[in-house]
C-alpha cells in the first residue's frame, strides 16, 4: 500500500514537508490525491517538490476522474486528481 | 499539430462545446491546457465531456509543470496542466 497525503487547505509546504518526510522514512512513494479546487494545489505541491526539494523524483502516473460526494443529502459530481511520486 | 483549447475564465461549458466542436471537425486529438487556479476547471471540462458528451474519448496523456510568467515585471512561477484527449 502506497502512503497516500491528501491536499487540503493547509499551507502548500506542509504537504511539501510530508512527502519529505514520506520518502525519507523508506517509502519510494507517495500519492498525492486534491478534489475540486485543491487540484491546482495538488500540481503546486509537485512542482515545489520537483523544483527546489528533491530533484530526483519523477511523475509516475497521474489520473483524473470524478466522485459523488453527498453535501445536505444532496449527490454532488466532484473532480479529483491522483498524482504518484517515485523517488 | 494538435488543436489546443486554453481554459480560461469563460463557464466550463464554452471549453466543453470548444472540445465537441474541435472533434467534429475531423481533427482526433485536443490538448486542452491549463494555468494556476484554472487547472481543476481543466480536470471538470475533461470529467465532462467524459460523463454526458462523448463516451469514447480516452486521455492519451496528462502533463503537469512550471513556466515562468512576468507580472509586473516580476517573475512568477506558475503551475500548468496540459491534457490531450483522444477521440
Amino acid at each position: 500500500m502506497i502512503p497516500q497525503i491528501i491536499i487540503g487547505k493547509k499551507p502548500l509546504l506542509r504537504y511539501v514537508t510530508a512527502c519529505l518526510t514520506t520518502f525519507n522514512s523508506g517509502s519510494n512513494r507517495v500519492v498525492l490525491r486534491a478534489r475540486g479546487r485543491r487540484i491546482s494545489s495538488c500540481v503546486d505541491v509537485v512542482n515545489m517538490l520537483r523544483k527546489g526539494f528533491l530533484v530526483d523524483i519523477t511523475i509516475e502516473r497521474i489520473s483524473i476522474g470524478t466522485e459523488k460526494i453527498s453535501i445536505d443529502n444532496k449527490e454532488k459530481n466532484i473532480s479529483y486528481i491522483e498524482i504518484v511520486l517515485r523517488r
